[in-house]
């Protein structure tokens, strides 16, 4: 049976709003107040009134109830709310869901968001943390691969880059021009918690090691902050103060047969099959593909997933990507710019929430590093773990 | 702004599908045994093959990852996993999502799960589980209430059946005949636990007090067990080789400014506001109204709330459900049978789904206590909890 054409949702909805607090090591206040400030702002930023919020999305492992934010910013009554699972790799599942609700009529305005005190709180890369996140029936699963090591995400997905390396000759220089990059584009971005702070290839070498081959500048950061996006109706949209980002695409992805952050039992442990088929859902749904996107905004817990999903979404062949972004592909400049807020190494470590933010500020043509005549933006999430993405675009099919 | 139709969403999807363990206090065997083979169940039910499985929608309190079951059914590349909180609020979201993501494309078999060992391996309603259920933002007001003894869910919710009591004359009996009509359902039902276990009134007005005035046969079981359904599209289903259960309308409701379980600062503690905001939409979405329902599953966590939704729902009016439920009226051959599988009370307690299946039969006409002619069933969740509902239908609007 052929899959149907996704008609139904393909930029039925947009993201008309955006909200952030500052990204630091140490909010100072409660992960509550810092997801009403990014809703908030968000709001503020759609020109639309907290009364007619009615739907919320966020991920499960948000510590704050869709009723407590309600309250707190003054929300009517809620027609949706919706949560999704896999950490990082839900990154754009609250989007699709809220697009999803919007589509179909069950809700008007949604708002999606992520507030953590990663840092000031608990330690999410921490073993005992990370660990205690996990529950249910993944926690026998997990318990086989805890007692060889593997009891942190770097630990984790350090197992994919050495053989993505030994694959391809890939090395930790290449690994290390994607926190080059990252750098770059955070030293220009007064809210990057990186900001006027670029990196040499040479930083990146002598960085300590964290889960070999991964060097403290090839993981992301662990951050205290929150940021919120707001959708509606596309047709709404076209009435609100900004230009609208329109969900031209989104999708979640899970291969057959993964496992989240142990993917190993794969013919081929780099191959981030779980992104691939986000991305083929993708570029079916906006009918486009890897040559008509401008900007992408990868997850970027790693660096090396950098490369392996440039790779997953077809901007390269196989093993290609160390060559890909070698003379600065994927910088303000390249054909490819990626994560141009700095992103998760540079700016802030928010489940991705930051990057869809900074996708929203490339449609409206607002970044700090713009890039010219932007019509698709690529957004993913975490691979080695159920996946998401999202094409967002200033407009819809020819 | 007025509201959209719901138009996306009437009818789009079809529940085709339905599966069940037994309902039993100790079941032996794993939470993701037992969802594994409701699962498989329901896709034997629905004519379905696992690999055909997309999809996957359930609650945020269930221990059972997406993925396992996913890769213990034998299912195909996963395109969309959601999930909702608030427990037995979430009853009938889960659907709501995959109706969604089936109505939008994005997915094309969805399966819906609630698997647990609730009585064997935990006990929901024992004070510290209960607690340590509840994470993040909702602790802090939990804990405001803990401190005055409100600590389970039958005490949580005894404030409101006594505020019930007291505003309109409502009396221990009234609760007792809802737990009769569950009880006589359930005797006649052998997957019930309570199977050839009818009770009295009397012998309701024996039972011990848990939380005043809520005594031992006004709360729901604690049950080991699974219950499972597949969602498909409207078009799909017709070539399957039951009956499609119509999702003619599904919606979540959360009132403004509520709290779960503790909704107590509201003009009106028994005014089950987010159930009669899920009936709104629920009947604008279906055009349909109360007189066109002939079965109802209400949520039947404790018996007092199943008069209230009566009530919020818009079957008889405020204070009038001890009146419209005397004379065995939601019995079977009473004006509204409610809960003809036995209901949480008489059958099992797994949030809401096994009602969710007692639908689909009464859809059907595969009941054992098949009531004649039905056209549209009305399903709830529980009150005093951000809500959701359901309507089923043989056929959509004329």
């Amino acid at each position: 049976m052929s899959r149907s054409t996704h008609s139904g949702l393909s930029c039925a909805a947009a993201i008309v709003g955006i909200g952030a607090t500052e990204y630091s090591k140490n909010s100072g206040r409660s992960e509550m107040q810092l997801a009403t400030e990014a809703v908030t702002a968000a709001l503020a930023d759609a020109g639309l009134s907290a009364t007619e919020v009615d739907g919320f999305a966020t991920f499960t492992i948000d510590n704050n109830l869709e009723i407590e934010v309600a309250r707190n910013i003054g929300a009517g009554d809620l027609r949706f709310f919706g949560r999704v699972g896999y950490g990082g790799g839900g990154a754009c599942a609250p989007m699709l869901q809220a697009a999803m609700a919007v589509a179909t009529g069950v809700a008007e305005v949604v708002v999606c968001y992520r507030a953590m005190n990663e840092r000031s709180e608990y330690r999410f890369g921490s073993p005992s943390v990370f660990s205690a996140q996990i529950a249910g029936s993944d926690a026998a699963l997990k318990s086989l691969h805890t007692v060889h090591g593997l009891r942190t995400p770097p630990a984790m997905i350090a197992l994919l880059a050495r053989r993505y390396m030994h694959e391809y000759g890939v090395t930790s220089e290449d690994f290390g021009r994607v926190a080059v990059a990252a750098r770059r584009h955070a030293a220009n971005n007064p809210a990057a918690w990186f900001y006027g702070k670029p990196i040499t290839l040479a930083d990146h070498q002598a960085s300590r090691m964290i889960a070999d081959p991964l060097r403290l500048l090839d993981c992301c950061q662990e951050t205290d902050g929150a940021a919120a996006v707001v959708i509606t109706s596309a047709e709404r949209a076209s009435h609100l103060p900004h230009r609208p980002a329109l969900i031209r695409a989104a999708a979640q992805g899970a291969s057959v047969g993964m496992l989240s952050l142990t993917n190993y039992y794969v013919p081929d442990i780099c191959d981030a099959l779980e992104v691939s088929l986000v991305a083929r859902q993708l570029y079916e749904m906006a009918k486009v593909g890897p040559r008509d996107i401008q900007v992408a905004i990868l997850y970027d817990h790693f660096t090396s997933s950098v490369l392996m999903q440039l790779e997953a979404c077809g901007f390269c062949g196989r093993g290609e990507a160390p060559d890909y972004i070698k003379d600065g592909g994927i910088q303000i400049g390249g054909h490819l710019p990626v994560n141009t807020n700095g992103g998760q190494l540079g700016e802030g470590y928010v489940h991705g929430m930051n990057g869809i933010v900074e996708a929203v500020r490339q449609i409206r043509g607002s970044s700090i590093n713009q890039i010219t005549d932007v019509e698709n933006v690529l957004v993913t999430a975490s691979l080695s773990a159920p996946s998401s993405g999202m094409i967002l675009s200033v407009s819809g099919a020819k």
